[in-house]
């Protein structure tokens, strides 16, 4: 309950430092019977990995993946499913610029008056790098719901001030652009926009939207455990994620009734029972916190990186005022990074409240047990 | 884990539905010894109650809260406190017009397809009413928080497309109007706007803003229990929210690291530890998923009443088309209502991760049990 | 997390006083669909009534359950199942004689420790009384279990010295004596103990047995959450109950390998996969903490009821050395009545276990999603 | 909730198979500012390694520990506390004799049955390997307790049908001897009877002892979570324990009221409040789940080995008859390696609820905020 274990029935269980040994992640709860390699992880850990392009950070981490238990014949046994990704760079560096000082927007303060003390090596825990555990237990998730005809898939919806037009939304383009933005129009600008923050020694934020499709209605608990609560749990959980919103979220809020209620049709195209699907989706696939066969859609805000070059006023642990300019290249915007990250939340939320729902009905539980 | 039950340390297990016998409440955690009584309860329930105003519903539902548990000689026993409110309204009413269709915006499609039937009456568990026992208990996690000098206080900050205006700002206006709005310039022209949504039978949306002030720095957990995850989780299982945002939230996305940044400042008017505290709060109090000692500020959009009197269209569980007109009579906007649910799952939430945040340090448990 | 909640699918939240206003518990995480009305619950409470013989006490109890949610035209909605029964007799009675005294084998002394001060009302919530919420939730269960094919049952095995003997067993006396023996003759025998325990205001404990038939092989979790670990948990956290064991239990400790281990066997009278069923039960129907389709058997030993009518030395509150002798008609052993409070444990966990495991396999998931 | 992690507050989450690339653990919620090291956590998993005597089996496993992460410059950070020890032994090995066959006593039929599949390598996660972890945590914890004044040690209290004389009790001699017997003479007629039981290819069990000391009054919650509850639940889920008991146990339930009651002494010996303390501890130092102050007394049963090189008749998959000795050095008993872990997975539970137990009292809660 301190807070590193996610999930109810499929779980993960993370740890690990920026600037330790390594990091990793325990997933228990996997179905028995889920074929899963290395090769399954590595290559969505891959898409999180930094010195991709100009605008994120240029240190080579190789980031490989080791799957330590779980899998026995190229398939999950149904125990914990343990991996690891080991640090390479240890070399001893030279903190005493951070050590006492707090940077503002970090969480070197907050650990401390929490702790007493912290581990001020590259953030820590509180590092980016945390999220490595999260992209590795998404990875297993992902391929879980694909064996269920469900897909995940996250993207980068604006970045700074630039945003992705509806017109010109093209997901195709969100798989290889730089960004992330599906739409090349959006991106070439965006990069723009990312070379001024560069020359000013400033940084980027940005929105990251994600959509999920295949998910049958039914899924996502009524009260407490709504499927959208557990998703904005999920997503505001990582780090420099400062809100989450579905379907059509804050602008819901100016909305009227008859604008935002999505009408229900039958006979369509669906193959849902009876052929029920809605016309629109302004809710974002979720009625009551429980999913209604529509795509999910989901986006979550990032605040601009914190590290930034310019000079910045702060204090340092006894309370002294300091400047501070954080040396070394950091990503001017990491939403690029974090597209994966979301996806990885995402899916392994989803995945988790699917198994936690198969115990909905009776008609069910019979099956299971009494075929 | 059915996801009626909310908290870790602190929890509340909540029950009932909207046409049945009543609704409530379990709290277990809360540590003995603090005083408590139905009045401490019945004033955060009365601020949810209907018919306070044209824009809420007529019903006259006393909603008059019992303590069954829990609380010995005016004090908590640390045992579960269990409340009711008895639902007085029980005559049979004619369900005919909705037991089988689906209406637009509500949960009917969605329950059924997790649960193959649903209890049709006034929504069942997903109706309104079931903030009910949120509400209970979070008048038990407010009155804990006064003890360790914390105050939770909510509003409404739009109506509609109306907002409060940053310089009318005044939060004592928010406890005397109807709509609980900050801003009486605000909260009469939202009302002009309601009477022209009811001349049109249709309803409205509108974004709650709350505040926690004099929470200590160093209350969250660092990872996936992090204070802004959790309040969004709790905030977000509200029905008919669409987005939660914490500080800047999604105007952060768009905005420069320089700029968003707080700078930490010493010696300066606060209490805390040699004096640091920050000089902006575009964080809005949580730095890393922990408080930094500034008013947590956090924001939910709520999306217009979907019950509204126009006819709609939608289909039956049959799946044919069917026009619906939704009778009786329905707040045409949730929002002031609204406020105290927001209010106490926010507090509830607060009070217990600083319960959970107890052992964080060797040196907090050394003076529980050394002392 | 304060203790008030079993389960991890299938939970009970309980409350409640001795002679506060009630008791009760909510049940959450039953399957939709299952047929339930009060009459179900009732018969499950009214074995554990007192005033059944004259070796359980007299207060004439009416302990009738009222469902207040979760139930609607006769069948669980999947929604909390809330439950209370009301204490009738609260005439204030004279308290003074224990209010300040810690009476020995009583948690009189624990629960001031703990949270500072007590409700010393008739023991408040250590009382028996609080196992009227595990009744009613294990009904439920049992219902639940029922639709499974699986019955569970619970007897005593002993009452002081007097124990069940293996060739006279006979299941059906269980139901017919007061005692709930399995053979008559041990059944008068320990009556004739009773009575002279009683003409020496003293008082026995015993030993219950629970049997789970129908219990399909693979149920239950391999490490922390084992089928027996949790059936211990769930039976040792009954308030006198000082030790478990599962199948030969303690005297498999001085048994050796050869007699102990059971032989499985193929193609015979069970319907199990390819007929493999086990020629012995020494394990009581669990290996490695998951079952293995055999019967469930566990013991669980309740100490003798510490209220005695025999002067007895203790302190109050200052520390000061007093005498008790404590008043009032208690039962001169608890087994009897713990027999049912035995037999809902092991229901409800056996359950819930049932609901948690139906993710174990890929393809009992596909078999959920994708037919 | 797959049942990896142990622990409310304090979790430990255990992964890995026997024979896989390694087994470990991840301890979370441990308080920052502990001091700890791998010597600190090497001489517990050296209690449990194999080839310490000829009881013992002969593999050479060096088991070494590694920390991961959670600890810096020497102390914990109140982060993720991840160690692992790899296998070293991963030489391909012939299992065709027992990978389609079930053997009696162990986990192979009932992990097939649910999982529909398992890792055959050395009994997979069912292997006696899988306590590694538990042991790791275990020392993380008594690292904790020490700086609370407890301490918690096990022992053998039998082996097979030699059982440790109370007259010649004596703890100094388990820490010498090879069988962790508090009783020369009883260790060395254990020894001669574990000489005929190898002869005869045969195998032992017995029973552990635990007892922890120093624990303040007050521990454990009063309902689901009584400490003796979790206790028997820890100790259960060790692979092989067959029964728990506190205090006097099963021979409590053959007592009477007037013996098995505790008398309350004031003034005397203890330090407790007011010299409030016990004569007599046969509650072993829990009333009403809730310690007392007393010294904590269990007691596991655990089973014989039941790897044994009798031939013994069983079945295969196919559920055709065949015939099974089981080849390899097993050890004749696991009692004397199995005492730690009960030690670790007792010490892992108490620390665990005196953090739970913290926000007990609104004083406390005080103590820690107000301060």
């Amino acid at each position: 309950m301190a807070g590193s274990t996610w999930g109810t029935i499929l779980t993960m269980t993370t740890w690990g430092e920026s600037h330790g040994k390594g990091l990793g992640v325990t997933v228990d709860g996997c179905p028995a019977g889920l074929l899963l390699c290395e090769e399954d992880v590595q290559k969505y850990l891959d898409r999180r990995k930094p010195g991709q392009s100009r605008f994120t950070t240029a240190r080579q981490e190789g980031d490989l993946v080791e799957i330590l238990s779980g899998v026995f014949e190229g398939r999950t046994t149904g125990t914990p499913i343990s991996m690891i990704v080991r640090n390479t760079d240890q070399r001893s560096h030279d903190y005493s610029a951070i050590m006492d000082v707090y940077r503002p927007g970090h969480a070197d303060y907050s650990f401390d008056e929490k702790y007493g003390f912290r581990d001020y090596r590259g953030g820590g825990r509180s590092s980016g790098r945390e999220t490595i555990g999260r992209v590795a237990a998404g990875a297993v998730a992902a391929k879980l719901l694909a064996e269920l005809g469900v897909t995940v898939m996250a993207y980068a919806r604006s970045i700074g001030p630039v945003t992705v037009s509806e017109e010109r939304f093209d997901l195709a383009q969100a798989a290889v652009n730089r960004l992330c933005m599906p739409d090349a129009e959006a991106a070439a600008e965006a990069e723009r926009y990312l070379d001024q923050m560069m020359a000013a020694n400033d940084s980027a934020g940005g929105v990251v939207e994600c959509v999920v499709r295949g998910l049958p209605a039914g899924i996502g608990e009524p009260v407490f455990e709504k499927l959208d609560a557990r998703l904005a749990h999920a997503v505001m959980s990582i780090g420099a994620v400062k809100g989450v919103e579905i379907g059509d979220g804050f602008a819901a809020a100016a909305s009227t009734g008859s604008r935002n209620n999505d009408s229900f049709r039958g006979a369509g195209g669906s193959e849902a029972r009876n052929g029920i699907h809605k016309a629109t989706n302004h809710a974002g696939g979720i009625l009551g916190g429980i999913s209604d066969g529509d795509t999910i859609v989901l986006r979550a805000a990032f605040k601009p990186t914190p590290s930034i070059a310019q000079p910045q006023q702060t204090v340092n642990r006894g309370g002294e005022d300091v400047e501070i300019s954080i040396k070394g290249r950091h990503d001017p915007v990491i939403v690029p990074r974090a597209v994966v990250v979301v996806e990885a939340m995402c899916a392994f939320t989803v995945a988790d409240m699917m198994l936690l729902n198969m115990s909905s009905k009776l008609e069910n539980v019979k099956n299971v047990y009494l075929r």
